[in-house]
């Protein structure tokens, strides 16, 4: 029988808060949001990030666990809805008091040119992050960044014509109560309802007169942009947590502007 | 005169936490350790993020001031050791209750090879992190990233020969008490004694024999190297904060180990 | 009418020899090879690049146009075999005479571990490269890139025990007959077959040892990797051009070790 | 006497076109322009990449002596004007036909700021390339990438007010006559004059009103931007390569324009 090196005893007494693997590239399907509200079933590329907690006893965990447990979930079509059960296989399997785990994925959305309305589709790096502790608490977190543009408000102010903007991100994490769901779909469009102009990958000539006037008549610092979504994340009552960052890619610096807040109900 | 869009009363009744200037590319001068405990400076490429937190009733915060506290810095040898007075002066000239910096930085250290003593430099990726509240607490971070080697103590007990080995990163942030000093040439020999083997940018083959054996000899899990750092650091009594973070590039699959633990007084 | 500056006359009397998109995110559907030698379809996440050469009379070409032929091919289900066709709709639908266009895309292939035959799924970084001349010649290229263990021959040479090995990266990309085919798989278990060792995501105990040994009884320096690919595309009949490139994530250096060979028929 | 792995035998008779070391990160002594066209040293950030032709009948190269040979110079201040040098040392020291280098290196100029003068510092991405063939004809490339801003005709034309901008880097790449000399600073100077407006660190309120209203006023495609570059690189005698590459960061779009421009005397 080979040894199992990682069962043995550790005498330095130390438990880990986190151990696991990293960069793990999957293929995740995820519940898309149908126009009906129904869902529906898709495949992304996602990167998993699986940790749990070691007991001092112990030298090591298990890694490969890790890969056997996302293995059966590939079988039975991991969906994102999985992820608490995941998480408590995880604990089991592993025989761990917390697990933690973050999946980042790249999710397609239809857009429609705001003038011409022809359709297009845009890409939005995304994440669900989950953990269960040692009390069986599951936490879950919403993530996702939307490249939106934005105008410089001084800019416009004091120059005779013009105003620089540029492409920026905005990044949004939220936690709700645990029996409420929000719809990666219906984040992004907040996020997209905060910006000087939405970004679209396809736009024809009247569409790009369109969004260059819309972005003109909208400046904002990313202060306005992190004010504009904090004040629609307060509104909604079933948001318990969220971290918002804005940084733009400033057309007249090398460098960005950046803003953050963080909030816990 | 030129208006001041930024001073504008703003109506959102929202405070904003953090906003300022992200990767601003800058020289900065650094104290060196010398052999014999004194310092030199020495000028390295880092990357600034600066932030102030920005009262509800101002529309935004003056950005350019960011740039110009740290010229006026460059223009007397910024050093690092100034980092609690750009804290304070951000405080003054942008009128805030806290301020924020990061300096990420490069820096060479040389190596000495373990049998031929040849010399060579060796990078490493460090960051100085400060902050100062609305009490004018200032609050100081040390951060390294240390390149290492690991070798499975697993692969090398269950196997007839050899055992999987790779390079690993181990990144240790501190914080110490505010009267006290630690050299970050001490930090990174302090990660470097915790691998199975440090790693050199020059080894001729007596020291690749030398650096083979050891790997060998010491075989470390990622949960290894962060007992046995977290143990280092847990004995250092002016240390009150510390964050480490170990990843494995394993040599044998395409995602990497990994293990995380953080520790405040 | 709006005014359609692009088709303006241009006075510096200069041609452009490629002007397009960059970093289009697109879902792109590719032809998997089944165990049969039949063929599926299947969704994966992609980066396109396309351009074309652009004549001295015209200030500018048309931007939307490379994302509406994406689109039209988005409709019918884009599949890697209509390059040939999106090339010469691009020099059609953008009146020009040379057409570029590459894309890069995440592929999953299902791997089995060496000794409990476990399933995972492994990701590679693949693409497609195509052009077409003012000539209506058309040119494929196929490219990848393996990740694999390389274990140091000199390292094992040298020592009592052990060897250093480290994670690195294969990259191939071949050029051949237009009227024959290379699968993926086949071009990417090749470059597999040349390294000290495969790298695997899912490893039990029994097959660590086997990739272990298996490693140390194969030592390659990225030397013989090149010379071992060399080989085997020398010897394939249908290829008339191939690039590789060896990068070994030198586990006892910062650095990495690199080997670059390149052939035209 | 430890063997040498690297000189034994190789029988598969493949010559190898490049082996060497890539990413050794080191600080390397730099020329620069002073206002009075005398020059001053100056250390920098740099990355190293190097190698050598392998002849069929050797294993390998010794990757250490390339450390070896950056050593020796480093401590006789290694600069850039020892290139030609160092690529003959790699010659003889590695037995070789061929050498090839390349050194990335960050690059900081003083910048003044349009309208209030103040000065700051901008850093840019820059290289230099090297290579010496078996007739011992030494060849050399500048590199240099530089961050502008673009402003689109299109936009500014069809729209009643604003016109989309973002920041954009074009890279140059030039050789000229190896008795001539080209400094970093006046082609950095050079691609800056091709943008809508150069991109400055520290800009006061009445310097950002004149780069956004010089901007409006000098609407660039990349084509333009293109365009003009090669203009003036076609008017300078001394240069006999050169190869340009236009990328705009577009605010609208989440996707880059791109335009590129090969030419060789």
């Amino acid at each position: 029988m080979i040894k199992d090196v990682q069962n043995q005893k550790d005498l330095r007494n130390i438990p880990i808060q986190k151990v696991g693997v990293k960069d793990v590239e999957i293929p995740l399907r995820i519940e898309r949001k149908m126009p009906d509200n129904t869902s529906t079933l898709e495949t992304v590329y996602a990167k998993a990030k699986m940790s749990v907690s070691l007991p001092c006893e112990y030298k090591g965990t298990h890694m490969s666990r890790f890969i056997e447990i996302l293995n059966d979930y590939q079988k039975e079509n991991l969906v994102s809805t999985d992820i608490e059960q995941i998480l408590f296989d995880m604990k089991k399997k592993l025989d761990a008091k917390n697990a933690y785990l973050k999946f980042s994925f790249k999710y397609f959305l239809e857009k429609h040119a705001p003038v011409s309305n022809l359709k297009s589709l845009m890409c939005y790096d995304c994440a669900f992050e989950g953990e269960v502790d040692e009390n069986d608490e599951y936490k879950f977190y919403l993530i996702t960044k939307v490249p939106i543009t934005t105008l410089c408000p001084c800019s416009k102010e004091i120059s005779k014509y013009g105003a620089h903007n540029q492409r920026a991100m905005l990044k949004i994490k939220v936690s709700y109560d645990n029996d409420k769901h929000i719809w990666l779909e219906d984040l992004i469009q907040m996020a997209q309802n905060c910006a000087s102009c939405e970004i679209y990958p396809l736009l024809k000539r009247e569409d790009e007169k369109f969004v260059t006037e819309t972005a003109y008549e909208n400046p904002k610092f990313v202060e306005d942009v992190i004010r504009d979504i904090v004040t629609k994340l307060n509104e909604n009552e079933i948001i318990n947590f969220y971290e918002v960052e804005m940084e733009a890619f400033e057309s007249i610096h090398s460098h960005n502007a950046w803003a953050y807040q963080k909030f816990q109900k």
